[in-house]
């Protein structure tokens, strides 16, 4: 703990929120790709389940899973290599907050930032929204939910207490971070700039397919947040089905699996010159 | 808007149809190649179609949905890399539509690949025909449906509206012509010359998964163009069921998607110099 | 046709079969590789069909569909990236003729590739035997079906007719083969060395979900040789069904395709200079 | 057999264990990364198995073969991205022995890296459990079953004998450890060291795609090790299961498949100068 909290106050941050501009412009890029990531994410979970019996959304089918691992995992991959070279493509605060971590970001355009991918992920559930009004339905008890499948929004399994909840999304975290610092940020490792997108999509992918079952996979609170908080707005009567009592995890998992990569990272760097083993 | 009218009106579009032998070669290769994509694409849905129950093609499976989007996109893929340095590899009019805003193509050459693209989706609906035509089948009304499967035409699923319908397919344009215009023709973007091809078709897949349930996923008016006018000629029975009138956002939804794309492309480029941030 | 006849008549193919011991050797890894390649092949149908309910191997199930493929096309790209370097890696006798018809290779190095790739063949089927041989079981009449599986071969559907199937190969072999042709011996292609095993391992994926429902997808004469004759040759009772009629499709067609290839490439370098277009 | 003892008798082994805080600092790391590895692996297993009918864990559908395999081989392609160029990223036993007879390692590393593997599965499927807890249920004899899905252990199908889950699981490693092999210490191979990690990841996706359904696919003892012995230690009565009498070929196996890897590659290097034929 020491070391990330001690870094942060020491060291200076980077100077990158004073060209206010290029600040806006980037938040205004992060806005549109979170909207673009939360879109394609949470309708492949609407799409595939579309074909299910059920119309609840609760239904996860084996099937399902790997496509909509494959959705999320994959749409990060394809925008980082579209506009990484503009914001950096984060599109989520837990990666945000790592960057801020590891003295990467200034604590501005961190804010900034948050608040782009927050109200980004919002737009995108209200496309959603617009894509699939058609499948709003009345249940078996004349109830019509609207919108249809709570938007894809992240629900705890009923048979998961929310200690394994918790670990469950900090683990989940933990992997996809320590990737995205080790790929992007370590100029040692043997992924090239060229390349770093494809193991970060990809261990997104493995994340979602162990998590899905769970507790939706999060591991990004601006990913839970816009879809729950746009049913909520929609029908309060879905408000206690999208956010129960579990709702911190989603939040705090990612945050502490932030400062977990962050304190990984020390340890990797313990010796002045670490000794690079040929793979 | 103004953006993308005024580089097309002040903007002079490259001399890339002077070399009339070029032009027709070039020509050639989108028709043959948009053949084979289009054969391998609709193919992929016939093949996975026939292990159901039934045989209408209206019985999307979930587990369907990955396969067929994994041949979409990862087809785009392989002739990117096996013929991207020929004729630029679009085997799609909405690519070529955004190559001309962008202004890296003339009118008269997107006139000979769009005509290239279309003809070519023909041919490869009717080399699918040839390889599935035992499929055809009489169904328990004892009227024969041939060509089978409708050759795997994009149709709109009853319970989305049109409106949706022409969301769905706006939006997957977007996404994949913005990867598309963002690492092919951005010289700043982390992915090297010889990885582009890799988000271009996987995002390709991403879409198909999205899409596939609601609109069958077009975002290619060639791809909609073939099987549903091959299907229509051979059988007028079923003309109205492969074109409804939905058809139009099949073709004005990947358009428009082309024309936001330049707009985004344009406000990525709003400040003279922008500042690359490392990803 | 020509092209390729005139193309095989005068020029010269390489001196690549005078060093006896290295030829011997290439030879030796073709073998080995084969052996591998159909071993994890052909394991995989194995493996997915031991899940469904029946025994007889002709059950082809939606969902197993993708993970065959998976299984034929990227260990054909591990195996491009391990010993890619020593022989070429061809482990096809449809790719070697291909390189034959370039003039890559000269005819008595093919003679030995084609051995090689069919006893190598042999040998993945007979090992398959071994890791299986627990599945044989007695059908409801009461006869063992011995090997299990017919150890993976492929057959061809009763729905499509022979014409068909042949149709189905050739299309099969021509992007496949196309794919290979374009990035592992054009170097104007925008495919890096380092990367050409990635679009070709994954074309082999694509034509595998479009041909399993229908051919079991060939388009390698030495994968379809070596699980039927190891069949017929342990059960003369079972060597009408793995080598029907229609045996000939799986070794014509990727022939045809390979000459296919061969024309079309003379297409692409029609003219002297090609155009690059920048993609 | 002959060439591995005399290069292991002969050739000196590297001097990698003299500086005992690199040596401390490298186990420690592929603690970590192994037991994360063990986590998203087995995760998977359990995650997609919740999902089934059953809650025995033995009801291996044919759906989820393919996400399973997946996540076992992406995580060590994205490890190998992220900590590859500090500890090598072997999380394998079995790799570390290969290492050890190729004499890239010294006995003493590789001790080291054992403890660090056995003991970081150990930590991977206590993970497990903390985060599945809440599956553990009561089955139709009221007996308790927990930790739930025996935390994805290993289990021979009943159908395969000893003999051939023996040589699965040779087989397996051999191709699974040649393709480590040729890929990250040939240097004359086509992949560059940046792609390396792409062929290893998807190799043991084909591997596992093949096992799976047979002997559930360890080729890595350190993955078979953990989730038994955990399971073993909390419920004595589950021991008969996930440690049967074919226990050994989970050891035995990965051991010689690495011995017969570094025979093959004597083979491959059989003469002093290897023509390099371009792919």
């Amino acid at each position: 703990m020491t070391f990330t909290i001690l870094r942060v106050l020491k060291q200076p941050s980077p100077d990158d929120a004073s060209n206010v501009s290029k600040l806006i412009k980037h938040s205004l890029i992060e806005f549109i790709c979170t909207a673009t990531f939360v879109y394609f994410g949470t309708l492949s979970a609407v799409s595939t389940g579309t074909k299910l019996g059920g119309g609840s959304g609760k239904g996860e089918d084996v099937a399902r899973i790997f496509p909509i691992a494959f959705c999320f995992g994959i749409t990060i991959m394809c925008m980082a290599y579209s506009i990484g070279h503009y914001s950096g493509c984060h599109l989520n605060p837990g990666v945000s907050l790592l960057m801020f971590f590891r003295r990467e970001m200034s604590a501005v355009r961190m804010c900034c930032y948050w608040i782009a991918q927050f109200t980004g992920a919002m737009l995108g559930s209200l496309l959603v929204w617009g894509s699939v009004q058609g499948l709003a339905k009345s249940d078996e008890n004349l109830i019509t939910r609207n919108p249809p499948f709570t938007l894809g929004s992240n629900i705890l399994d009923p048979e998961i207490t929310v200690g394994s909840g918790f670990l469950l999304e900090l683990m989940g975290s933990f992997f996809f971070y320590l990737v995205i610092s080790q790929t992007a940020l370590d100029k040692k490792g043997i992924a090239e700039t060229s390349l770093v997108a494809i193991p970060i999509g990809f261990s997104l992918v493995v994340v979602h397919v162990c998590l899905i079952p769970f507790t939706g996979c999060g591991v990004n609170p601006a990913r839970i947040f816009g879809p729950s908080i746009i049913t909520c707005m929609a029908d309060r009567s879905q408000c206690t089905t999208v956010i129960g009592d579990w709702w911190w995890i989603y939040y705090i998992g990612p945050f502490c699996g932030a400062l977990l990569v962050s304190e990984f990272t020390a340890l990797l760097k313990w010796q002045v010159e670490p000794e690079v083993v040929e793979y």
